[in-house]
């Protein structure tokens, strides 16, 4: 089997406010999608987290967002392909420009939030991330089954599929979105991931089996138990990694 | 004699609102400043203008503003150093990635307005847009004798000296900012460029001649006859272009 | 029949970008909504409108929208009751505070652009306005036969219901809504605005005639011939404002 | 000697970003401080605070801000009289609706950060915050011996001068701020706001006593310790609340 990595949202503070300790989750983790300034962050916090990044030798991808910082780009908006495009491209000049300034490569997009939702469900949204995805030749972490993998096969954008350690999935094999995370028993995200990985397969909060793809796993900054999370699913995989 | 150019203040439209007419002015000029999204434009508009300009053939530089759009970039913030170098850095790098997904090179960096006027008398402002300069390697539209050229000297940032077209000068050679421009006749226009090109002169609203550095010519698309403008610098410096 | 009143969004305007002719307008119409900072204005065009619309003799209102003013408040979010209720509870308050420093009292609250088209579809919105409009008693420039009429009766919100000099209409009797306005005959506008007042009655795109209800008819400051469209709608309803 | 009052910003977060704890320090505060939106806080922050301290019994008053969110109102700008009296306006007539619509009064204004600072030296501003005082018609919490006492006393601006529990003091008698907060001793608050409030002299960082005047005594809720801070304040102060 191909190997596994993972990946958490980073750098999401703002000028005085805090948000998850990345620093350290780091250690555990493959790839950074670090905030752009527009959900989240600024420039001062953009070039602060790609220098942590950097001392921890791991990828660094832009995280673009809505423009809402209010609600944490979270918010649902009604966009064209054309803004779409338009901000994930500002969003991830910016932060690329920060990462080439250290002397490294962005390695990857990974679209925040109500993006990366609107992006499973509407055409146009995913659209215009793979406009951007081709614009700068870069591989997005996206999601299986679902028209941002449709218009990726597509239009030729490279990307992994995501499975999320601390989330619920449904009867669909899809995600279930909650405002806030809650803690997870360790025990069982270790177990989670394996059989996600190995297997392809999930149980859903019915009960049953479902197929995923688990190319990336996806650990949440703001769920309480982050950082216990991040360990567990990196000595869960740390034959795949 | 070395070449001139002429540069103006490009894409300052943002969302609904229009701001001056760029495109009828880029006949005339070498080299636009397009703004970057904090003290004005938006991805949308600088997506637009960086292919508008892209059409006329003309180098493309960024126009970094500050934080501060209701204010457009003209109000003075105390800033620090890094958030100075973070603010042109991010700006610089997403104007650049619209400028290469068009298969261009970003070609200079422009600072706008308050952060421009700042940089002239502040040390810690001028070494923030030297930081950003040095780090995309780039040469920077600036002003003689004054803390951003001494800056720029002493860290070997690469930079040209402008002259105003459509504003007065004070008796130490310096520029009298207003907060709307007001129309300026041609025929003069036409000699007050020559004049500071070739002879390195300009007349003070005093009546005094005061030497001034003109290296590139600056064209400001707000003041009202701004195409006119244009139009007459670029016919009075065609041999020099 | 019972007057008629004609309400013009107005102080849209935002930093140096301008936006219509307030004051042109102004002789025409009966009621000022005013843009609150959100999606159009800020602190001092506000003071300005409200200053302008108090030397004119008009009914000021507040014109709430939503949290986006890269869109202008056409881009509809996902929201809940609770934030809609607090935005518009805080744009208008902040109205008020202008409003009542010229010694004036605020007339009404219409909700801007896609808050707006929301309220008419979903009933979460509409409570949220109800909410706002019930706190400060005041009336709402609303819509007919739709979600906002009906939260509005059953909760005893007072409202007159709008109909649109310079929209077309479908054969649902709903206006029908586009990016940019074009100019529209002052001659059909006059006819128009008649019919639909005294018959209760509009020609829809495909010929056929719908019910409507124009207790207080609209004319947009961004239409191109806004200025005379707002005289032919004051000269045609002379009789009845 | 007359009544002493403890006042606290209140209300600093923003969005998913949390900031301070309001609701343990309340007990222990006569007024709050309530940010309005601008360096901090938004529309259902707002609310939820007013709520907050409605439950608590205590004095809600304003806390505008710069227009800098990114700098939580701590960076300062160059702005006009009409500007600031425009943006105190606009943030009190907003929290003011929500301090009605919980059928409160709003108690008093007390500008925040750079605002308030730029208002001890600047009498531009500090004539901005009287106007704003004046439309509301009510006082301001403020500092003595500065430019805008001295306006204030001008204009008739009903004041009380504030003291820092948490901050040193120098030579002069001004309080020494620093960007971030650190930790003090309690005993030592204890005795330094009695003897502030009691006898007018506090000891500088050089170890004199200079004159203080301390009608109302502020604890900054970002200080490590506040909520022991606060309780430390209001237990020495009891008799003189």
């Amino acid at each position: 089997m191909s190997k596994v990595t993972i990946n958490c949202d980073m750098g999401e503070a703002f000028g005085i406010y805090s948000f998850g300790d990345d620093e350290a989750c780091m250690p555990f983790i493959t790839h950074a999608n670090i905030a752009c300034g527009f959900h989240a962050s600024d420039p001062v916090v953009m070039r602060r987290t790609v220098q942590t990044a950097k001392k921890h030798g791991i990828a660094i991808g832009s995280h673009p967002g809505l423009p809402d910082r209010e609600g944490f780009g979270r918010r649902e908006m009604k966009l064209t392909r054309e803004e779409v495009s338009a901000l994930v491209i500002y969003q991830t000049g910016a932060l690329k420009a920060f990462v080439e300034t250290e002397g490294l490569k962005l390695s990857h997009i990974k679209p925040h939030g109500a993006l990366f939702g609107m992006a499973q469900r509407q055409e146009a949204i995913a659209e215009g991330i793979a406009d951007a995805a081709l614009a700068f030749d870069l591989p997005v972490i996206a999601y299986s089954d679902c028209a941002m993998s449709d218009v990726f096969k597509r239009r030729g954008v490279h990307f992994t599929c995501e499975f999320y350690a601390d989330l619920d999935y449904d009867d669909e094999g899809r995600q279930i979105i909650t405002k806030e995370h809650h803690a997870v028993s360790s025990a069982e995200v270790a177990e989670k991931v394996r059989r996600a990985v190995l297997e392809g397969l999930t149980r859903s909060i019915n009960g049953r089996d479902v197929r995923v793809v688990a190319q990336s796993i996806c650990v949440h900054s703001d769920t309480p138990n982050a950082i216990e999370v991040a360990k567990t699913v990196h000595q869960a995989l740390a034959d795949h990694l």
